[in-house]
């Protein structure tokens, strides 16, 4: 078994020009926008959201930032990598990509499990390549199988839905039965969340077909996360943070959490793990955004990275090191 | 919870000076010697190794090299990473070490553990970072949980060994029964792997006392590779590999592996599907030789490195690109 993509005709054409660079075990597609003489901004899509879903707010945020948009590996023009969809392979990538792509110190941010990736990067990337960390409502502890804290993946209906995909359209599409899963999805807990995604359900969206359904499985099987818990990562934390928390409900009768990233608990309690680490963590409530507000609240998106941005100190992690020896370090290699 | 590292007072001297780098979520322990004009080798320790087993080999291999041989994390100086033990993370830190301390295409052999992130590199390394891998003894298949082929690790003598060491040793030393390690491994089917590793087993070894017992619960859960199968990783390698093979056993009766590190099926196996990707995969034959080769035969274990490499070409995956635009390769940031 080895790397698969997506079928070229899936693909449609975009306002920024698509680029590829070959990482060593993925290709990564990416576009790129704005001035280099601006401060490098890495945006990181959520599961299911290839690059473009950024499209209405890259020109925005290309007025102050040199704007970085990536297909995470599984989605859009990148490689699929059956069997190894884990928090720590997608990290590695966006090191990579940081490394040889932007090659200076970065802010990164991230939409759902774009935001979780932002906060992994905030952890673990390496010296000096994080300025700061937007975690765009992202499922802190929600998504994982086994949280320390709160909720876990099935307990939300995002992991109902994550089952359905998986289950009818099968890992890199081998199942393929849309109209399987619209049929059960109408008649489930998820139905509501299913119209709304697909309000056109005759065929799958532009962005479903740029996605690798191997992803739900991951997330609801619990292995994309099985060696990177949230806690832990949490804990890890070394550049400044900033988390947004966009329309959430739990249901009262069920218990379960949806539409919403995570509940009000668990974001205090991701607050307080940042903070246990030295580390500032902000926080904004946008109690009636979307969830991808960079897609439907593209200027309200824009000026929230834009003015947390301009609060960051111009030097990343400054306390760290740089490379023994060589006066280099990793995020200007 | 953070990261933690073994007490300072459990080390001890050895011939080359030690140093530490900072990869991002650990600081890597290392030692260098040898010319910065001879080609690079990156030494990589088996589980429970130290860089200090490749102490008997490093000054004959200097003479050719310019060696680097590293602790892994969780082992020797090198930081102790508590739910974070995989192989992807493994590698990723080698990955980081070549292009912060190395900085140019190196060849890499390990042992066991190390053998197996040899070939982890051969795959998913960045372009141009690896020349070629030798895996010296390594389980391949036979240290998952679920291969794809032949014996897996609760098969193994090991893995009982890793079972007894988890339950004895715990986490971080947390439960530290060493006297109930013993006594329970003299009357297990172990026996005569325990009395060969601990002839005196009144206190734990060097070797044992700056290793993580967290690996040993990784590898026998199945948690070290579930994100990594072997089958997948082996037909993406990129570069030549050589595979040694050393002594080994199937016990008829009980079928278990041990010992040795994997079946001559296995490694049958594991050849076909690097050369499936197109790769050269040389084998050597070592049916009398210990499993940690470059501990115990260190003359052999250089000609075996040194001859091997001289066939290795000078370019890395020369089809490899550059980074676009840069002129730059991973290898030589």
């Amino acid at each position: 078994m080895v790397n698969v993509s997506p079928r070229d005709d899936v693909f449609v054409p975009h306002t920024f020009p698509e680029k590829q660079i070959d990482l060593g075990e993925i290709t990564m597609n990416f576009v790129e926008a704005g001035s280099a003489e601006n401060p490098a901004l890495l945006l990181v899509p959520q599961q299911t959201g290839s690059w473009w879903s950024y499209e209405p707010s890259i020109a925005l945020l290309a007025e102050r930032f040199h704007v970085f948009a990536v297909d995470m590996r599984g989605q859009g023009r990148s490689s699929w990598t059956p069997r190894r969809y884990s928090l720590d392979n997608f990290g590695s990538d966006l090191v990579r990509f940081i490394a040889l792509a932007i090659g200076r110190p970065t802010i990164v941010s991230g939409c759902s499990s774009g935001g979780v990736m932002a906060a992994w990067l905030a952890a673990y990337a390496m010296p000096g390549q994080i300025r700061g960390a937007i975690c765009e409502d992202g499922p802190l502890f929600a998504s994982e199988l086994v949280p320390s804290f709160g909720h876990n993946v099935r307990q939300h209906e995002v992991g109902a839905m994550f089952e359905m995909w998986h289950r009818f359209l099968g890992n890199q599409w081998s199942v393929g039965d849309w109209d399987g899963f619209v049929q059960a999805s109408a008649k489930s807990s998820v139905a509501v969340m299913a119209k709304n995604m697909f309000p056109e359900p005759a065929e799958p969206p532009q962005f479903m077909k740029e996605y690798d359904p191997e992803w739900a499985g991951a997330f609801y099987n619990g292995t994309v996360a099985v060696n990177c818990p949230h806690d832990v990562m949490l804990a890890q934390v070394k550049v400044p943070m900033l988390i947004t928390h966009h329309m959430r409900s739990v249901d009262p009768e069920s218990g379960v959490l949806g539409p919403g990233a995570m509940t009000d608990a668990q974001v205090r309690r991701a607050i307080s793990l940042v903070e246990s680490a030295g580390r500032r963590c902000d926080y904004q409530d946008h109690p009636t955004a979307m969830h991808m507000m960079h897609q439907f609240h593209p200027e309200l998106f824009a000026k929230v990275v834009g003015d947390w941005a301009a609060t960051l100190p111009d030097t990343p992690d400054a306390h760290r090191p740089a490379v023994p020896g060589t006066g280099r370090d990793a995020a200007n290699l």
